[in-house]
């Protein structure tokens, strides 16, 4: 389909040698048979039994097709990490394990059937590359600090806001903290968190568990307590039938944030509504559109966070005092270096600058968990 | 696969006659040609042309399966509605229109390639017969009391609640009326709303919009604005794996839903917290548990409402003076004289007692979204 095609081509431009990476592991690992202690994924659709992950991270499918001639999984945002063709096992099952271990963490897949693109039935979807993709995660060492625990936890609420510029209500998801439900005046600071391209305002709670990362510091008293904002950032449609990226333009966006959505939140729940209390932040295309509103907008917002999101430079930013932080992250199988000397010519420049590299992760959703738990605590600290 | 088949029987044991009556409605139409005034279904993934609908409520599927021998769409519950064969129009993709037009509302459907069951790609997917399914919807008469309009809209918050009995922290929504948010003291009713079974806590915001038609009414003055809260029913594992639901065992959710989430809801929502202005409500599934629990325990709810869920008897009922309101309602294609009757021998034994036939519907979410619409102006009228 010339949809999922070109969804391809541009998810891959912003994967920074996805593919190479993947297949050198896969390659490193062929040799390697898999422990079998393959347990079913987290995310599997409730009773399933498959996909299962087994202790190494290697994943191992099952689908029920009697008469399939091929039926093939692929991985990864439009199948860039290499597919796994399984095999028939008896009249109606076919199998099949991965080549080699996945990383740590969340990732998309698909599963072609005779050549037609589907979602594996054992599994959640989650919406990615601007459709609803099978997931499937691989248990990571540091799980624990988004994992469902039995702390207060905030509430995730859906809302529909007016939208004149766009002549609709649009959705929103707000995470107000454990407690603020109870409380009458006490008033809380705000991070608008985006997501990247192809995804939309639920992939920050489905796929990156922001809610929990959040319980979870707040309960060990790591953070004060903050509200997170997520809406849907492709406002001018640049789905692939909408042009794709290059036709990215952020002024729908921006007029839908900064005069519409602001002002709904503002009014709505109890926000400290001034710029040193409002914090904006985003993963991939989510970076770029920060990065653009924040410069934009420097009266609005006082903290800035780009997540596998681009960098700031010195002389972008035009009064210094309005700045209290800016974070730029990645996953170190991305451009490490990329965020770590923008981050060193920032503090040179005398900026409140951070870096910070997630240790062998990608363009995904392992690496911008990790980073919203680091970003966390730096905001809002007076 | 052996969950899906005993899925398709259980379900059908609630569904009173519906392949017949499919079957007829099929029959009767098959001679005529569909309208061309074909459109994408309203549920569609964004950007998805396909399914469409046409103005007499036929449906038309494009599926994308070069080499696929077969590709079958079952529409309803368990594929209980019958097939539409799709035939090759191009070297990939697959077409085909329902034999007859399908009545008015919501429907779950799956696709069948070569003998594998999977989702269509091109729509989004709902929590039915205890799997995430393709829904369409054919627009219906009387669709605006559901519609996304320009009106104050409540918010939908998804919580956690700790559950010693399960020991984990469970799931609910917790829809709350526009202007719940700006209040500081003003406490309001509260309807515990149920969904059937194989469904979840997501059914009556994704199928049946529970928060749209409480916009809607709340905007036009037709109630007095209540909290409705959702969480899941199936506690004790009645899906097929688990025994079906003739294992069903109200304890553990009557012990949930009690001891568990509704003293968390009164203390963390702005709840009237007594028996008079508590209300449960069900369907189908969710209607045997809310009749199973509003007679163990008539001291925490004064309305009860079956939804395709069964009927009282007048016997069945200790003390009339606790009871405000009986709510019985289906679909005009189920079992109607069931609730007349019943309502009628209520009213005679002097209980409030009411009954509503939806118009040309069956065991499904137009009948369920038409009795929240007509039993809402009637709760909590004190």
């Amino acid at each position: 389909m010339n949809l999922k095609s070109s969804a391809i081509v541009l998810a891959t431009t912003l994967l920074c040698g996805i593919c190479y990476a993947q297949t050198q592991t896969a390659t490193q690992e062929k040799q390697t048979a898999p422990l079998e202690d393959f347990k079913p994924s987290t995310l599997n659709q409730p009773g399933q039994q498959y996909p299962q992950v087994n202790s190494q991270g290697y994943a191992r499918f099952r689908m029920v097709a009697p008469q399939a001639q091929s039926v093939i999984v692929s991985l990864g945002l439009g199948g860039t990490r290499g597919g796994t063709p399984l095999t028939k096992v008896t009249d109606s099952v076919w199998m099949g394990t991965t080549a080699g271990p996945m990383e740590e963490g969340f990732h998309y897949y698909r599963v072609t059937v005779d050549g037609g693109v589907f979602n594996d039935p054992g599994t959640l979807n989650f919406y990615g590359s601007t459709r609803w993709e099978s997931g499937i995660e691989i248990p990571a060492h540091d799980q624990d600090f988004y994992a469902l625990k039995d702390v207060p936890h905030g509430h995730v609420q859906q809302i529909f806001f007016p939208s004149k510029s766009t002549n609709t209500s649009r959705r929103a998801f707000v995470y107000t903290p454990p407690g603020y439900e109870k409380g009458k005046s006490k008033r809380y600071p705000v991070l608008y968190l985006q997501h990247g391209w192809g995804e939309d305002e639920t992939a920050w709670t489905n796929q990156g568990h922001a809610n929990l990362i959040m319980d979870n510091l707040i309960a060990e008293g790591k953070i004060k307590p903050f509200i997170i904002v997520m809406t849907y950032g492709m406002t001018n449609d640049i789905r692939p039938g909408g042009g794709g990226l290059r036709n990215f333009d952020i002024k729908p966006f921006q007029t839908v944030l900064l005069d519409e959505l602001i002002p709904y939140v503002d009014a709505y729940f109890r926000t400290i509504a001034d710029q040193s209390h409002r914090a904006m932040a985003g993963l991939s295309m989510g970076g770029f559109e920060t990065h653009t509103i924040t410069l934009a907008r420097p009266d609005l917002f006082s903290y800035y966070g780009l997540l596998s999101g681009g960098t700031y430079k010195p002389e972008e930013i035009k009064d210094k005092s309005k700045v209290k932080l800016i974070f730029m992250s990645c996953g170190s199988f991305e451009n490490p270096d990329g965020v770590t000397k923008a981050a060193e010519a920032l503090k040179a420049a005398g900026f409140n600058a951070v870096s910070y590299v997630s240790p062998n992760t990608r363009h995904e959703f392992q690496t911008w968990r990790r980073s919203l738990y680091v970003l966390a605590p730096m905001l809002f600290k007076d």
